[in-house]
């Protein structure tokens, strides 16, 4: 099953089920283009998980961590189907990082890992967005990766059953590919990263982890069209400018 | 003018005024020992100022940053006057973080120094709680800085009138004086703060700034009782306890 959260004519925020490009809700059935898009969810934060593809963690020099190497995007980052990112004044490098999101449903903490895959609602796109002019600069990641649009989500949540082990991830560029891997790459699979970050922080329903992006990252220009790829959610795109 | 955030006995949760321990709110009046304290806003998210004052920058062996040093803890880690924190499995040494909070009153955005005082709601008490074990592992400080209860924050909101620029901020460890500063030690003021996180990141009504903390951070044992003084402020009281 996959689900929208959408404004509908009338400015009413509903959540419907999605076949093809048609949205229902109740007796209603909306074409997914003629309505507002909203994020599949309200995150009050996202969870993001680096150099978690062997491939990307070399591509930018890094080592494969011995731990989930983990970071925050908090509200403010949100974006939604179709939105135009703004680059932060004074940086230079954005770059497009495709992910799994994979969205919460009940609030828990200690989840182990054999039972971890019960607190998840479903899967959805995310893009990563990057300014790799401040993230190479700062002990921790907020210029780099928190700034307000750096979180675009969606189009849709896709139940689990919808997406395949070996999903494929990519990225596209104005039409191009840019970055292209496979759920099967993961380094920490899905159920290893719930069990390690509860152990830590209590996740909310809505409550995004960003399971990390293969190689492939590529820097965007003004007016670029970004479209996020996973096999059996969907396509989230988004465009970029710079002030 | 303080403002509490609580539960009255009705379950009610209200903003009222306060008085010495007395807490106003319509016709009815409280002491503040009878009721439920809160944290005295709801943020979306905290951002925190690492090495904000020199003395402490340099007991921990580190340089005197060029810019803030911008980290974040999410609403999982907000606690209340008098609530008792669990260190996080399999960490031994919590430390003590006394800090002034910087209660955001309005939605801003790219907000210039010269007007940043306009968007501060008031001030309140905040514990930057900090997992030394893991902090120290990690690129971004989340299991360090972001575990559940790592931000105490209270009990009041107290107008930018009530605090001097020269307040003194103390943390005490059962009752004996851990760390003593003045925020005119601040590297970055509140202002300049401000205006660098807004250039990132849109700050909301109830998000919090943690301005730093000054040197004397001790680490903390099971049931300890800690508290947090800001001359013009009050004082916040939490324990700690490991599992």
């Amino acid at each position: 099953m996959k689900y929208a959260r959408f404004r509908d004519p009338a400015g009413a925020v509903r959540r419907g089920t999605v076949d093809g490009d048609t949205i229902s809700f109740g007796r209603n059935e909306y074409d997914m283009d003629a309505v507002q898009l909203l994020p599949p969810c309200e995150p009050s934060k996202i969870v993001c998980i680096g150099r978690n593809y062997a491939a990307h963690a070399e591509e930018l020099g890094n080592e494969v961590p011995d731990r989930p190497l983990l970071f925050l995007k908090p509200p403010n980052t949100l974006a939604a189907q179709g939105d135009t990112i703004t680059a932060p004044a004074g940086t230079e490098r954005l770059e497009v990082e495709a992910e799994l999101g994979v969205v919460i449903g009940e609030q828990c903490r200690d989840v182990p890992a054999e039972r971890a895959m019960d607190v998840v609602a479903g899967y959805t796109c995310v893009d990563d967005v990057s300014n790799r002019d401040d993230q190479r600069q700062e002990q921790n990641w907020v210029r780099g990766k928190a700034f307000d649009g750096a979180a675009p989500i969606g189009p849709v949540l896709a139940t689990p059953d919808e997406v395949p082990d070996d999903a494929g991830v990519r990225s596209y560029i104005n039409g191009e590919q840019a970055q292209s891997g496979s759920l099967s790459q993961l380094i920490f699979d899905v159920p290893t990263l719930i069990a390690e970050i509860t152990s830590y922080l209590t996740l909310e329903p809505g409550d995004v982890i960003a399971t990390g992006t293969p190689e492939g990252v590529t820097p965007l220009a003004d007016g670029d069209e970004v479209a996020i790829e996973i096999d059996g959610v969907g396509r989230l795109t988004h465009s970029v400018r710079w002030p």
